[in-house]
């Protein structure tokens, strides 16, 4: 029996930024799923979604329509947001959320396994690329080939944390910065060689920056490609634009990169596996990840598999809408 | 608890050609597992293992080792071997195999997995690459991108298939047959522009052709360029070449190819996933795919999840030989 035949998986947003309007998009794309609200902290009457129709509420009224959503879809921010409300909603809502803060998913995972465990729930935390699609082709690469290495390179793409800590130079006014792997050191990877690559040989940084009125531009410059952590230990580049062109030319949120693991299965044979991604939208793909994940949350839920999950324990089949016997007489 | 710190997992292995030897290299760089023994149809004095210490027995002699094997990685072909071995081992054994006959595969399923519920053992068909790896990138990529194509890209390559067609030629000695994608198709699709393509715009065919002393160069050529279902949709060269060339440069069995998902999350973003593999050895890869899934099959089996499973059932984290905790904290 395919999904998509009987009722909608029905849908809550929580929290409507980019990653809650890509979510909006990405349930339009799955006839087998319905959104039954937006909920927001803000004024819901000044919250415009995509679709007019589409409901926006306020986070008060949420636990009213417990019973009436199947699934939550958790769309606020790793560093304040998810901490608090993974393990709150999970308590009363099967939810599907993007922490991606690396260093913390151990703490996270603990809190809202034991929310979903006490309230007979199931959610799925650090869904989306990476973590998530990349992840799993880092488990499933190091699974299949042993002996060997895993390299994951991220970009062409704007990186949000860097974009930031450029807006914090003093003189400057606004600026994106894109993280670009290095095209030789892909290479060197992708023959088998598994070569040992420094940091800065891996990735270089693009910055585009506005100075404010006066700004002295050399200064700047030096202050961006010095900073600690963030561009000292890169090949830095910055170009100096003006307001127009960075809103003309930099308003997109394209991203991707590769995991590549590169492995012998004898003395003789180099085996390579490679996966990218080329993202127009960082934050639309990222949702449609977490509306595919949604669908195997509510699957789960409904096989009793109640606590917290990851995407190292969902099956590829229970991502598809089609039915098992489809998948394997069309898609094996 | 990783089970590398447990009793190692006992592995048989039926059939040993190509496929088996690489299951036997592939358990070599896993530290979990250990080989109990190859089971073979020939003469067990006359095969030779790679490891000497490798004990060589008869197929006879299979059901008298029940409780001392784990699982039983089936080495033989899809077309006489699988589809009586594989049912008739899994009603007494947890089995593995690599089934590749894309339009049987509905037929093969239904009576391994009849024999394995009866046995209350668990099997798993149709692991490997194509069918395998690629078919969970094409059920991915699908449920990802629900507003997309999938395009599927084989090669550089040699086809077994493909190679034997040439042999049965008249005139032909010898001879191999490499399929290649054809780099503007690839890049095409990678744009994101979902074309359409034809057989013929997809791949070429590379033939390299020992002659039988006295053979008409020209009659063999038209004879493989205009060979039905073959080679007619394609665009084919046939190269000439010595018996001392074709042993020296065309013995190993490289493979690969492309699993390419392009999608739309809305109007404006194009999203595209790539799932590569360039692999110098097609049966140690396919051999270590095996060996991946032998461990998952061994864990279902320990849960009680009897029957027949594809990849698509596997949870990634069920073929590492990490813990959920080392995975989570470690490579999400």
């Amino acid at each position: 029996m395919a999904s998509n035949t009987s009722t909608p998986i029905r849908i809550g947003i929580v929290g409507y930024g980019n990653l809650g309007r890509g979510v909006e998009a990405a349930i339009r794309k799955n006839p087998d799923m319905k959104l039954t609200g937006i909920y927001t902290r803000r004024d819901p009457s000044r919250v415009e979604a995509l679709d007019p129709a589409t409901r926006v509420l306020t986070m008060e009224s949420l636990l009213d329509h417990k019973g009436q959503i199947d699934v939550l879809v958790l769309c606020g921010g790793s560093k304040d947001d998810l901490p608090r409300q993974a393990p709150e909603l999970a308590a009363h809502f099967n939810v599907v959320d993007s922490f991606d803060t690396h260093a913390r998913i151990p703490e996270h995972f603990a809190k809202v396994d034991a929310a979903a465990r006490a309230g007979e729930t199931t959610a799925l935390i650090s869904a989306g690329w990476d973590p998530g699609m990349f992840s799993i082709n880092r488990v499933m690469g190091e699974a299949l080939l042993p002996d060997g290495a895993t390299y994951t390179f991220w970009g062409h793409g704007l990186s949000q944390g860097h974009s930031d800590a450029i807006r914090r130079v003093p003189g400057v006014a606004g600026g994106v910065q894109y993280t670009v792997p290095v095209p030789e050191a892909v290479e060197k990877v992708r023959s088998g060689l598994r070569p040992e690559l420094s940091t800065r040989e891996k990735h270089t940084r693009e910055c585009f920056v506005v100075l404010e009125a006066g700004a002295d531009a050399d200064a700047v410059r030096q202050a961006i490609v010095n900073m600690p952590h963030y561009f000292d230990q890169y090949d830095t580049t910055v170009t100096f634009i003006t307001a127009e062109e960075l809103k003309r030319d930099h308003g997109a949120m394209p991203h991707g990169g590769f995991v590549i693991r590169s492995g012998n299965t004898s003395d003789d044979s180099k085996q390579v596996i490679e996966y990218r991604l080329q993202l127009d939208s960082n934050p639309e793909f990222t949702a449609a990840v977490l509306v595919a994940y949604a669908r195997a949350v509510h699957r789960m839920h409904q096989l009793g598999q109640h606590g917290c999950k990851t995407v190292f324990d969902v099956a590829p089949g229970m991502l598809s809408p089609k039915s098992p016997e489809e998948l394997r007489s069309a898609l094996l």
